[in-house]
């Protein structure tokens, strides 16, 4: 998908809500149990129920991945359910040297056709522009994440900025808006406004809304622009609610509003 | 398998060599390539024919994940198939807020049995914490790597230290010699002195021998402890050999001589 039609879908839906399929066997409902395909039947449902509130879905590949075979196959299966209007991200957080990384840029480019892989910075540009070379995919690299061990090393002084504004800087430098976008982590919304002075035009996958405490009406407020520049993940909050379409349509709501 | 057992194969068998299997498809002999179970078939060979010149397989995650579930089938067939005096090594790099972490500490610690799985830094401690609590596995922690990108963050200043260090220093407090362990690049050999001086009894996990140029003589001279400390990893340089058994037993001889 090209930039242009992912920020078409969120200004015709008035959503910029991406879903997390963090789909954990142990917590998916009992009656599904039983069934093989028990991830997909649940992925299914929920994509039924939220599709018209999200623009995006993020599938969590760890909770696939451990599950073997069976979690990989429902992995395929869910990502060829979704519609081609929503913007498909598999959040791998890869990274590697260089002919790793295209490795598995292929997995999650082509073998599994995905708009949007996550990606670590840690090992540099030539574990990342592997990513970089596919038209119409974006590779999203891990900026500021929304966990406690971001102050580990991310929000530690590396002269005279941060790790992660650095990253950020330097990162950026290596793609275009059109093939490059950045996690952002919820919790620290006040870093925002720092962040939109080092990348103003990039897209954010902003996780961290929900379970993890996130506020959607600061992120919104401080780190959307023109072309709103803003992918919201909610995974747990949602996809385990009572009600996912209810919950989904809530965010979506809440969206619109500070769309206007 | 635990640190003793491990150090106990090291000295009977006079090697510290790590067989990396990035079993690239387009790279297998024409013969293999018909055959559905060609990725496994061909790791069979090279097992059979490296086992009695190392004592570790390395299984880069993404070679076989670019294959799909045909490749997620191979790994598993590879992972049983490697002796059970072999320590076993998921090249994978994962990464991830502590429950999605979880989840890949389920992958490659019980879903796929490996006795170690690589992992990504820069999320910090509750990304790592989850794959050290398992007993008598190994995590083993990207330090400096041996690409061309290490210069653009691993290799910067952060504070008095460069950034691997302080990665080294902070991550070493996480967990202990038993179940920890260090990536560290060994086309940087004079680095080890150094490395040595932080991390003086964890085992080292050196990939960059062979194929990308680093030198076997000046690691083991360099980064060698009192328990041997570490596992080099050659891939390609062996494994697409034309004798995959004449490369790894020229290694074998070589680490044999710095053992004595």
């Amino acid at each position: 998908m090209k930039r242009k039609q992912l920020i078409d879908h969120i200004k015709e839906k008035k959503s910029y809500l991406c879903v997390g399929l963090d789909t954990d066997i142990t917590k998916i409902p009992r009656q599904l149990e039983p069934n093989a395909d028990a991830i997909f039947e649940f992925n299914k449902q929920i994509i039924d129920a939220t599709k018209n509130h999200c623009v995006s879905y993020k599938i969590n590949t760890a909770f696939y991945e451990a599950q073997g075979l069976k979690g990989w196959e429902a992995m395929e299966k869910t990502l060829h359910y979704i519609p081609e209007t929503h913007f498909t991200i598999a959040d791998a957080k890869r990274g590697d040297i260089g002919n790793t990384s295209a490795q598995y840029a292929k997995t999650f480019f082509e073998t599994l056709p995905f708009d949007a892989v996550t990606v670590a910075p840690y090992m540099g540009e030539d574990s990342i522009r592997p990513f970089l070379e596919y038209d119409n995919k974006f590779t999203i690299v891990l900026g500021l994440t929304s966990n406690k061990g971001a102050n580990d090393f991310e929000l530690q002084q590396s002269g005279d900025k941060l790790l992660y504004e650095k990253v950020l800087e330097k990162v950026s430098t290596w793609g275009t808006i059109d093939n490059l976008m950045f996690v952002v982590g919820a919790t620290q919304a006040e870093e925002f406004v720092n962040i939109r002075k080092i990348i103003p035009q990039h897209f954010l996958l902003v996780p961290g809304v929900g379970a993890q405490g996130g506020s959607l009406k600061d992120i919104s407020a401080y780190a959307m622009n023109d072309d709103i520049g803003l992918l919201v993940n909610v995974s747990r909050a949602i996809i385990f609610a009572d009600d996912a379409k209810k919950a989904a349509d809530e965010y979506h709501q809440e969206m619109a509003g500070y769309l206007k």
